[in-house]
């Protein structure tokens, strides 16, 4: 541990919202503090965090202060503007590092990166302009997802086509931005694996979970996965293979979808994920912990899993049933402090603990 | 739950230690906001608290403000002063409430109270002059413990006597405090019950854990105690008996010698314990989130056990085992955050996943 930080240290934390505010609990229970920086008021890691920026992120005196005031800094999520994060890196270290980011952040270079490794993805063309799109459509056929290549998430910035007459709406759907269209995968299930690589190079998985969306929305993530024992080891190690290639350090959330020609990649996302949310209930050690044992040089913990677990999104009005679920029998509540329910927006999660 | 604090509403925490620490993050998986309130700078609560406030305890403009500021007040110590909590109760609620307080704070009033509940404690004499201390060492023989009645914790204030000779260290260890003699109790083990009574009066208890003490100090609490089905649910029954009778709201710790004789009980505290520690990974609800649960009007949690655990705590040198314990199998590390080791300091504890 002679390059750990010490107990004590300052983590910079790029993002206040939930991923944010359970890094910062996962850090004390370490003996760290952080330091988040965020352009909204009152994100809900404000509630849990020694030190908080409220500033754009074009505000490059605030940023210089943030990373004079920290050790380390990390994000809790990929789209942060690029700008932000060349000025912030001549001044300390990010991790996960820049290539990881500038690959998640572009869903084409995502896929081409992915390819280079021998790993299965969903076929893809580029889309820039109209052209583009018709011709990619006759060589991948119908249906196919139209998505922008930059800022998506949570299923925003995505088009289903399934015939021509849906053509133009998609396009409209981009705004005009740079897309990628992908084609159709049949696909049994889609599971996440969750997994972190130390500062020295060593990495841990936790068990595969099962993911179950609804409107491009993560709602329940299953634990343990539907896999066999090759499939659940061939998980493990493609997310490992990802992560060594980019010489990673953090938590990486790799999401698969399950088909019969093999494991199909769908994403990444450098970062802690909500699918590993499951992991502050199954494990010793939660993806949040790991997440900050990774960048700061501490060993990774083992990912080993002491229960089954199914975790639920509480998604908008979802917090209606917060009442029974405060009274179920082995359910843990996490809610997130957000002051307003919005519809889709996520206000927490339960994981219940099935044996 | 209609007389529950609704989610964003903020929790006072007089004393920001580590009990007022994991408070606090408990309290944010709820979705409250905690106002920590303490003497001395940079507490450890501090680092994971929406809002601080370091001010005297005689400080009234900064309690007014404090109460003012806050829809609940709970506490992480019993031995806050008197005059403080006098100031407070007209402002806001005190939870738990003042007349547990008051018992636990003298172990004089807690013993008469507990024998006045027919449940057994080591025999004791009140001693005020050096003329008591001789006659209630006749009555009760020796070995026997004095103790000054208020302010002890972690075995300070504590004098044993083996034979006439110790009298007056003893008595000059209590520098002229009040005091009570107790007599000796031959005991096999010790355990602790911690159980929760919510504000519409619903009970719940975690089971019993075993304590092992070295100076005065706890070093790790196991569970299950060892304990005989019947003991078990006389610990608990008795448990629920102390706090029904003081109309209790919060998280109870109640010490137990295991004797031929039956359950003695050594001690109670009104608030969250060191032996409870073991919660955060043994149970989906841990005796911090119970505690926040009780003071605010949710429902509590069920108190279910999911693994068997050993909790160690680290205090001052044993920090120079952390590297070891952060690569052991189903460790979960809490560190405190206390930026100096001191030799008898807490520092963190471990819970180890047994099973």
């Amino acid at each position: 541990m002679s390059e750990a930080l010490a107990p004590g240290s300052r983590i910079g934390i790029l993002g206040g919202g939930q991923l944010g505010r359970m890094l910062s609990v996962a850090a004390s229970r370490l003996g760290y503090l952080c330091h988040v920086y965020d352009p909204m008021p009152n994100p809900p890691a404000a509630h849990v965090a020694a030190k908080l920026t409220i500033a754009a992120w074009e505000d490059k005196t605030a940023l210089a202060q943030f990373a004079a005031d920290v050790d380390v800094i990390t994000f809790e999520f990929e789209n942060i503007p690029t700008a932000t994060l060349d000025f912030l890196e001549p001044l300390r270290a990010i991790r996960p590092g820049r290539n990881a980011l500038a690959i998640s952040q572009d869903r084409l270079h995502e896929k081409e990166f992915l390819r280079g490794l021998g790993l299965l993805t969903a076929p893809f063309r580029a889309v820039d302009v109209r052209e583009d799109l018709v011709t990619a459509l006759e060589e991948l056929g119908m249906p196919a997802i139209l998505k922008t290549r930059r800022m998506g998430y949570d299923g925003k910035g995505q088009a289903l086509l399934e015939g021509a007459g849906d053509i133009d709406k998609a396009l409209a759907t981009m705004g005009g931005a740079a897309a990628i269209l992908e084609g159709f995968v049949a696909f049994s299930h889609e599971i996440s694996v969750i997994a972190a690589r130390g500062l020295s190079g060593e990495v841990a998985a936790y068990d595969p979970g099962e993911n179950l969306h609804k409107s491009g929305i993560l709602r329940e993530t299953r634990i343990p996965a539907r896999l066999s024992a090759n499939q659940r080891s061939d998980a493990v190690l493609l997310a490992a293979n990802i992560m060594n290639s980019l010489d990673y350090v953090g938590v990486m959330a790799v999401e698969l979808f399950v088909t019969q020609a093999g494991l199909i990649v769908n994403e990444i996302a450098p970062r802690v994920h909500n699918s590993g949310h499951w992991t502050q209930n199954g494990c010793a050690i939660d993806q949040f912990e790991q997440h900050i044992r990774a960048i700061t040089g501490l060993p990774l913990g083992d990912g080993s899993r002491h229960a089954d677990v199914l975790m639920e999104n509480l998604i908008g009005d979802d917090l209606e049933h917060l009442p029974e679920l405060l009274r179920a029998r082995n359910v843990a509540v996490h809610l997130y402090g957000k002051p307003e329910v919005r519809p889709g927006r996520k206000m927490g999660h339960v994981n219940r603990i099935l044996s």
